[in-house]
Formats: structure tokens, C-alpha cells, sequence
């Protein structure tokens, strides 16, 4: 595998793969690689020829930059993880290579999409981000696919609104949440969390399979699942930040569950802010009429 | 000359030319063609192997409704001209096919490149609806180079910057702007001019005249040339909505020429608005000590 620093040497060393119409797949990160992104960047591994990885802690996206600074950085380990995954390339470029000076250009969304969930907490701001620095690195590699983790819902929803608006020419591809044995998402914060919090964490994935099930039974009332949800959280002395059924498209709210619903679920843990969602029912099933 | 409605369709008929590496370029135009956009689309033909005009009056660039409703259109004089100058494909989408329901993204530029000079005066939407849709039609088409007409001269200048910015993968060009005998550069609103209003319409080129001629003989203060363009004016009977000397690349006031600047000039006449400029000195060149 190799590692490249720029634009420049990522269109270069691409170059030979595009003529050849090999299929090219970039997953893009932040580093602090865990299963999840390894789980990832197997997948593209499996579907296409070339398999890029950027790592890029990208300044955009955070509001504080305290978060910024405190935000885990190891190349050396995540370089390693995307070899032994099956990556072809390594995109690690400097802060100044996509951001040089004079930079004054951003992608933004509107409406709900971005402002509801972790709109809501992390600002406007941190959508923009993302979108900017997505559109750049889709750019700079040109891939068939794209691939992001189901754990991250509003961000690969947000990405499929701009591919699609902005008419580029990529796949989306969305895997689903690698988890713990006990149901916790996996997420570079969860180091963070000491052993009672580690337990007390399941409050999460608990909330969201306690609303799977009570969907399952026939329950369609959005304010019954999400007070379901909420009361399975109780036993582990934990509170919601946001627990919200929303329409997986839009994010708008939804009140009756008629096709297929996100429930997302936001909490800090002993400090540790940790969000998870999960799909109930099924995109586009109308029920039969009885 | 093939006539395209559909991204689909732009995607499928570029398909083969991409295949062989043979080069596309793109001409975007509002329609309206008059011998500048000819001009572009010949210089496209000398220079690439597909030419590919696009004909989209963008709603999302005019911020008053009437001036969008009274925007000229007929598309099948365009077509004759397009196809009359060497274009391949016409892409001419309705409203729908680039914004459908539920759009929700934009590229947005920030700084005086967009705030100032025709961004003062038509609105932080009016550049905003321009990179927006100059970024989908460079994802629709994936030109290797696109055309512009140096006549709209903070358009090139905001595009170059978006392209670097977003990493989009397209060499920008742009073209001398075309100007009647006379010296008035060509517009679709000239022929709004009545005769009388037509000869004062000189006004404009007379101005970046004078203030080259006065560059040329070695005045390098910005107030004394700007103030040497406006007496041009004067003769006319037309006042500047606004004549500015301005970086090339920024926008930025110049106080002193040193390399090169923009010199860029609105006015309204006989009810009609009018834009033009020229670049003064050369990028980058400095004097040698004495």
C-alpha cells in the first residue's frame, strides 16, 4: 500500500487504473481505524480493483477545537489496519493541501436533514464540513463507490442528498454498524469510557432494539416507541440527549410509522458522548389492505 | 447536432468519446447565443474532440422573478447556432431535471470575490446560484476543459476559485470578450437599446480605454485611474453604478497597480444594465529596480 500527501499524486498514481477502466472504491476516514472502517474498506475491497483510504481529520467539521486537538491521531497503526484490510492507497494529505490559502468555497445543505439530530447540537457548521470536504475528496479520487458506515445515519443521508444534487457521478454505498458482543456500536470515544460506564453504555442499543421489538409487535405510534426507547435506557441510569423517529430520508419528524423509520439515539456516558440509530421497517411496503 | 434533456442522457451518449480519451469540452450558456458564445464554442472545437454546449436560463442566479421571466429564450435559433459553430450535443434541461423536489445543497462562495462589484448589487444568491449550477453541469458533462467569456469577468474569477477549491478535475478557459465595432462588448441586452441610448452605451469601453491608456503611459495610482475612466464617461452622460480597480485574482481594492489589475465597470443606460472590464498590466511581472 502505498501513502500519498497530494491531489496531484493521487490523480497520477490513479491514472493508469481510470484508463484501464479498473473500478475504483474510496473510503474516506478520519484515522482511528477500528472495525468498522476495517469492515468497510474489506467490502470495497471485495467489489472493486482499486481501493483508496483517506485519513483526514478534517478542521471543518469541528465546532470546538479543543475536540479538534484531543481528536486521536495514529498513522503509523491506521496505515497498517488499511494495508492489512486491503487498501491499494493511502490519502493522508496536510491540512494545507485541501484547505491552501485563499480557500473560500463550501457545500451546504438546508432544511431538516442538516439541522435536526446532530445538526441541532453540533451547528450548522459541522454539516458544511462534511459536505465540503466529501465533495473534495470524491473529486480528487474520482471513485465508482464510496462507502460509509450506517453508524454515522444523518452524515451518509446528507451525502446521498448532495451526490445526488450535485450530480456526482458515485455510488453511495452504506454498510451496516459493526457492533460489540453486547450490542455497543463501535466508535473510536468507546476507549474513553471506564468499565461502569462501558456497561451503562448499552442503554443505547438497548433503546433502539426496544423499539425494533415493540415495531415488530405491531406497534406504530411514534411517541409509543420513542417512550419504549426512553424506558429501556432507564435501567442503566442514562438520558437521552435526543431519542427521534424520523422519516430516513428527510429526518423529518415522523407520528406513525407507515413505511420504514430511523430511530437515533444520542447520550453522554461518564462523559463520553455517544449517538447510534438503527432502521425499523421496511423502505417503500405499503401494509396490505386486511 | 444531438439535443439532450436528461443527466441520464448526457452520461450515456459522452460514454463511448470517454472510452477512447477523447476530450470533451464544455460551452455553458443561458441561451440568448450572440457572437461571444459562437466565439466559445469555435475556440471548444478547434481545441477538443466532443464539444458539449449546455443551455440552462438557472433560476436559482436572478434574484428578482420578473427579470427571470423576462430573460430571452428561444431555443431554436440557440440550437441552429450551436450546431452552426461545431457543438455535438445541446444540453438544455427543464428546471426540474436540475432541481428536483427535495434539493437541498449548494456551493457557496465566501470573501470579496462574491461580495463585491456584481455581488454588491445582485445579492449573495446571485453567486451562490451561479457556482451552484456551474459545479452540477462540470458533474453532468466531466469536461476536460470549459469555457467562459472574460466579459463576465467576477463569474470567471469565482469559477476558477470553486474548481480549485472543489478539486474538480476540469481546466478552466476563458475567452477575450467580443465587442461590436465600436468597442461595446457583446451582450443579449444590447439589443434592448433604443438608438440614442445605443451610442451612449460607449460610455463603457471608453472608460477601460482610458484608464489602459493612462496605465500605459505609466500612471500606476488606482484613484487617478479610476478617476481618469470616469471624466471618459462624462461626455456620454453616464454615471458608473460602480468603476473599480481590483486584484485579478481577489477582488480586492487595488491602491496601486502593480502587476495586474481588473478594471471593471456597471452602468445603466437608457434603462438597461451594462457590465464590462479589462484586465490593465501583466500578472506578476514587476518592474526592474532603475
Amino acid at each position: 500500500m502505498r501513502i500519498l500527501r497530494t491531489v496531484a499524486e493521487v490523480r497520477t498514481a490513479l491514472r493508469p487504473a481510470r484508463r484501464a477502466e479498473r473500478t475504483i472504491a474510496l473510503v474516506p476516514t478520519m484515522g482511528a481505524l477500528h472495525a468498522g472502517h476495517v469492515a468497510l474498506v474489506e467490502r470495497a475491497r471485495g467489489e472493486c480493483d482499486e481501493v483508496v483510504v483517506s485519513l483526514f481529520v478534517n478542521p471543518a467539521q469541528f465546532g470546538d477545537p479543543d475536540d479538534l486537538a484531543a481528536y486521536p491521531r495514529d498513522e503509523a497503526r491506521d496505515a497498517v489496519l488499511a494495508a492489512e484490510a486491503g487498501a491499494d492507497l493511502l490519502f493522508a494529505p496536510s491540512t494545507e493541501e485541501l484547505y491552501p490559502p485563499g480557500f473560500a468555497t463550501h457545500v451546504t445543505l438546508e432544511g431538516p436533514l442538516v439541522e435536526a439530530l446532530e445538526g441541532a447540537r453540533r451547528g450548522p457548521e459541522h454539516f458544511r464540513g462534511v459536505a465540503t470536504v466529501v465533495t473534495k475528496l470524491l473529486n480528487v479520487v474520482q471513485p465508482d463507490v464510496a462507502l460509509f458506515g450506517q453508524k454515522d445515519a444523518q452524515q451518509t443521508i446528507a451525502i446521498r442528498r448532495l451526490v445526488a444534487d450535485l450530480n456526482l457521478p458515485v455510488r453511495i454505498h452504506v454498510s451496516p454498524t459493526v457492533r460489540e458482543q453486547d450490542g455497543l456500536a463501535l466508535s473510536s470515544r468507546n476507549v474513553r469510557l471506564i468499565a461502569a460506564d462501558r456497561a451503562r453504555a448499552r442503554a443505547l442499543p438497548a433503546a433502539l432494539a426496544a423499539a425494533a421489538d415493540a415495531h415488530a409487535s405491531g406497534e406504530r405510534d411514534a411517541a409509543v416507541l420513542g417512550s419504549t426507547a426512553r424506558a429501556a435506557m432507564t435501567p442503566f441510569g442514562v438520558e437521552p440527549e435526543y431519542l427521534a423517529l424520523v422519516d430516513p430520508e428527510s429526518l423529518d419528524p415522523v407520528r406513525t410509522v407507515k413505511g420504514a423509520a430511523l430511530v437515533a439515539v444520542a447520550a453522554t456516558v461518564g462523559g463520553v458522548r455517544l449517538i447510534d440509530n438503527q432502521l425499523i421497517g421496511t423502505p417503500g411496503l405499503r401494509r396490505r389492505q386486511p
